[in-house]
């Protein structure tokens, strides 16, 4: 078993185990979280839900008893500790993680969730290429391109269903091209690390099947000056337990 | 001959005779001139240069006698009222206009420019749909497909040449499909009226030829909240005779 430790999320909210090694949850996943938990719809589907980090967060932000939240996750490891996490935490909602692959779902998921997100795991140039160890390299390698990653996640949201994606803002020209002519009324929220930098990650929000224009929203800062403290206003308020629209 | 107005540019520093009614040049084409302006190369094209305010504005912040600007327009009255505008101004660098179409352009000019930039006729929701002035359509219709725009643009431009572009921000995906496989190192620079408003414009950079990844810039608010003057610091910046890195 490899080691692991556990972690506070959402102000102690959340007790969350996680492997000490490899992929592990933080701002993406509480930025992903913080925009699923915005939309009021009353299904919901994690694709690639690791431990659990960001389903676990929008059934405490969300509150809803009525919620159905399913994760889906391919790696073995991170699926049990889901399944654990699930358990350790009480949270409104119905939720249930499934072990299963995006790019071959069972068929009874597709076209039935109201909002399919996702954390893709990708390589990150801060984080991963520098570091070899295989159980790092599976969870930031995407095991396949991007655009049929996105295009399953279209294929189980219902019509007229939603999609939420966090990514490196430099695969906005990807994720683009593989909504355009699946999906509309697409949002940008561009994630900076302090004002005036570029971005560095993208939420990007669409609708299945609609036409409707793309919004260029103006997104946040993670940080605030050097000096002023850790995070800005508007991030603290998200690790506070606030909800971000895009 | 249509009624033309005599209107003020850069502090005074240009005097630009055009139209009363139809296309009337602002902040599009002075956003545009401060971004061709920070790329200091010694030959530029404005594709669909209108009546000159772009194309002027470029030869005045450069400041450079050795800076060779050309302008191509399709519309003759506003090409006339080019040349009149270069006559009328005397700016640094060798200017001319040239009477033509980017859909089928001179042989001569195709691979021949540093910097391609373009503020492409639109429609723009806040203007022109709900005026059917037909010397207003002249200006906002493009005669073609955006894509093709963009793909005769880079055409104009020498390999590894820059491209850059104002357009409406919900337009951010065309742009960025026609770049693709033709042009790297994409830089967007979101224009937003207000801090917090989605982005009503870009600007689009694009290296020719490259693989460099998108930049997704901070961008620039146009105006401070309400009630603190009329123009942000940035944009009274620009009107003052700064530049802008795209």
């Amino acid at each position: 078993m490899p080691a692991t430790t556990l972690d506070i999320f959402l102000k102690g909210g959340l007790t969350i185990e996680q492997p000490s090694d490899g992929y592990r949850a933080g701002t993406d996943a509480v930025l992903l979280a913080a925009a699923a938990a915005a939309v009021a719809v009353p299904t919901m589907l994690e694709v690639g839900c690791g431990v659990g980090v960001a389903l676990l967060s929008v059934a405490a932000l969300r509150a809803d008893p009525h919620l159905a939240l399913t994760g889906l996750e391919k790696d073995p490891g991170a699926y049990e500790l889901a399944r654990t996490n699930l358990t350790r935490n009480p949270v409104p909602g119905r939720l249930n993680v499934v072990h299963g692959d995006v790019l071959n779902p069972d068929p009874a998921l597709i076209g039935q969730f109201d909002l399919v997100f996702s954390n893709p795991p990708f390589f990150d140039d801060d984080q991963a290429i520098r570091d070899p160890a295989v159980s790092r390299q599976a969870a930031y390698i995407l095991g396949a391109p991007l655009a049929d990653w996105i295009k399953a996640m279209l294929a189980l949201a219902r019509p007229k269903g939603r999609f939420l994606m966090i990514h490196r803002a430099d695969r906005l020209p990807d994720m683009l091209a593989a909504l355009a002519g699946r999906a509309g009324d697409i949002g940008v929220c561009p994630i900076r690390p302090r004002a005036g930098d570029p971005a560095k990650r993208v939420l990007v929000s669409a609708k299945k099947g609609s036409r409707a224009p793309l919004r260029l929203l103006a997104g946040m800062d993670m940080h605030p000056p050097m000096g002023e403290g850790r995070f800005s206003a508007a991030y603290q308020a998200i690790c506070d337990g606030g909800v971000l629209a895009v």
